[in-house]
């Protein structure tokens, strides 16, 4: 079955009536759905199916227990209201390859998994690579269980509920050292490609990133009642905060600085808020040093309006090299069947750049022809997932020769 | 049974743990149990309760057809995470007062009403006075049916699942002309008695107000990979809105300009948003006037960013001057019981300022120590209560003797 086909078959899961496109948030019924979905497929294949300690799916072809496996994969859930691509394309195109290697009839040296990582995109609980940081060690098992979702449940109730016993969560050195290499094949998030008519590209580096959350606290009270001098109107600093971030934004062309998530409460029309809760998130070669210009200014504009702000760091990434020599593989391999290959950067973040700091890991791009991406409108044509597929395998078959 | 002892039995109805305060919206729970306490409050005084064609309950001493009715009353509903006396007080103190006027052997001369007003506060469906204003004509009854709640539900599908025909909405002229006088008690909104040692107040003027909705559209896109020249976020205009506000009303002591809620699509940290919505509550003697200087600054900011902004009036209502005849008449009967009245005028909206274009209407005030109101800490303390109350009967009795 193709990539294409895999991915029509679960179209419908998650799509979003309110805000349009997809939303697939860890334990929802879609994300739950696409897993049941990952399973029956990679078992209809004869792959083993594992769910590691963290919730992450591995699919087995071969024995997991040899150690020295490559792997690819992705993520299945999505932002809220995103795009059908972003995740399940990797996944869907780690099946397709795996049914290409077989059809040529590839006789695999070594294991190879196809890896779902949970709650890459932290839709639900504000993390990104929530799987992939418990895996590694890079999120403490203790924080993740208390994370609250926008409804005040916790991580650990959501597990506990499923089925999962949060108390499992953390650190998997064992596994991590069975993984020798890591391909992670993904949907291009902005526009290289179709200038330079490529179907195809091999990432180079991943931006650091992060997101960070800006709690400012007033004093709720009557909209039509309450005097200029006796507001402590949290919407003011939060409003300023968004445009400190803009301007931060525009001092350097290679940064970016988003507020894409806003909070008041209670949130009534009229009432003066209580509290209102900003996530910024900000990349580029000095997220820290931008959050600070931005944080001093919300500081400033809070101090003004007699309002309190708290900062709270929900994930910070440093900048990724992705693995050269792996980088050369893909290359090599690609350009069999492409005509040029580049290499590209990511201003997106990913699990390949939380594993890549314990084994050698690289990424796979295909076009996205308007480069929209975290919205309904991504998009990849059907014959550049079928050159992704086809490079893929032709990557795990030259990785397991 | 007191006042105090009659809301201290629905303390623990709606109480928000997630916003602090109490929660109570037209159709939820907490609405639907207080509808059923007061129903249960009056057939114990044996009142005979009527739900009208817009679920506005009355609760009647005497026979409603007899008309030239005197009413008293407010509404049960609050804002969200609002505090326990906005509304219940009202309906709570109309109860008591019954109680002292039948404890005193009264013998009303005309009908006496306990009304309860539906959804004055528009904490679910954004139009204030929703009951009232149906009542009365002021509210189309179809615009009425077609609002939507945060989740997208409709009005009219919230009434036909509470077993409410919603095609019954609308002007009922019948029972508007069955009624005299109505006459509104209310915690303070504000704090101007606490200052000069009074227990009550008597209204005077309602001040103009109204609620308009800015919907900025931009374009989703991908937090990390969109760069500055292709942003198109409506973030950025909608800050430049709460801003704007700010400045309108800073430039007249008289004015209020709020945004108390707020709602960004798809919401996700790492996505730019496709939409904001900003909601503007504006007060004064022009707040036509200043919505106009805050919707031309929102227009300015979202050309600039590339962004459609359009503007919806959720409602709008005038300055209103209760009835001069009846202060007086409340004025000259508080005097027996407090040693000065004053007469106020308040900025917050109210049933009676929509009543007040159909028949005389008046307001008695209860003192708030803070002024703190839309809030948990809105409070007043018992002895102010049964002041309140005291005078209340002596009112009605003396408006039906």
């Amino acid at each position: 079955m193709s990539a294409v086909d895999l991915l029509a078959a679960v179209d419908d899961v998650g799509r979003d009536r309110r805000r349009g496109g997809w939303s697939r948030h860890l334990g929802d019924d879609a994300e739950t759905t696409l897993r049941e979905w990952f399973t029956t497929e990679a078992a209809r294949r004869g792959l083993a199916v594992e769910t590691d300690t963290n919730t992450n799916l591995w699919a087995w072809w071969g024995d997991p227990e040899a150690g020295d496996a490559v792997v690819t994969g992705s993520h299945l859930d999505s932002v809220p209201g995103g795009g059908a691509y972003d995740g399940p394309l990797g996944v869907a195109s780690g099946l397709a390859a795996l049914d290409l290697l077989r059809a040529r009839g590839h006789r695999p040296t070594r294991p190879i998994a196809v890896a779902v990582f949970a709650e890459e995109e932290g839709g639900r609980f504000g993390v990104p690579c929530l799987g992939s940081r418990l895996l590694t060690g890079a999120l403490d098992p203790d924080r993740a269980r208390a994370l609250r979702d926008a409804d005040g449940v916790t991580l650990a109730e959501v597990y506990a509920r499923r089925g999962h016993d949060p108390a499992r969560l953390g650190h998997d050195p064992a596994r991590l050292g069975r993984l020798a290499r890591f391909v992670e094949l993904h949907i291009e998030q902005g526009r290289a490609l179709a200038p330079q008519d490529l179907a195809i590209g091999v990432g180079s580096t991943i931006v650091a990133h992060g997101r960070w959350r800006l709690s400012f606290t007033g004093r709720a009270d009557h909209a039509g009642t309450t005097e200029l001098a006796d507001r402590r109107d949290p919407m003011l600093p939060a409003a300023e905060t968004v445009l400190a971030a803009r301007r931060a934004m525009a001092r350097d062309p290679q940064a970016r600085a988003t507020v894409g998530r806003v909070h008041a409460r209670p949130g009534g029309t009229n009432i003066v808020p209580s509290a209102v809760e900003v996530w910024l998130d900000a990349r580029g070669p000095a997220p820290q040093a931008l959050v600070e210009d931005v944080v001093a200014a919300a500081r400033a504009a809070a101090g003004a309006e007699g309002c309190r702000v708290e900062v709270t760091t929900d994930s910070v990434s440093p900048a990724v090299r992705l693995d050269a020599g792996l980088a050369d593989t893909l290359t090599r391999v690609a350009a069999a069947t492409v005509p040029e290959v580049v290499r590209l950067a990511t201003g997106a973040g990913h699990d390949a750049g939380v594993l890549a700091a314990h084994l050698p890991t690289g990424m796979l791009h295909v076009r996205n022809p308007t480069g929209t991406s975290h919205a309904p409108d991504e998009h990849a044509e059907d014959d550049d997932v079928a050159t992704g597929v086809r490079v893929l395998a032709d990557v795990l078959a030259d990785l397991t020769r």
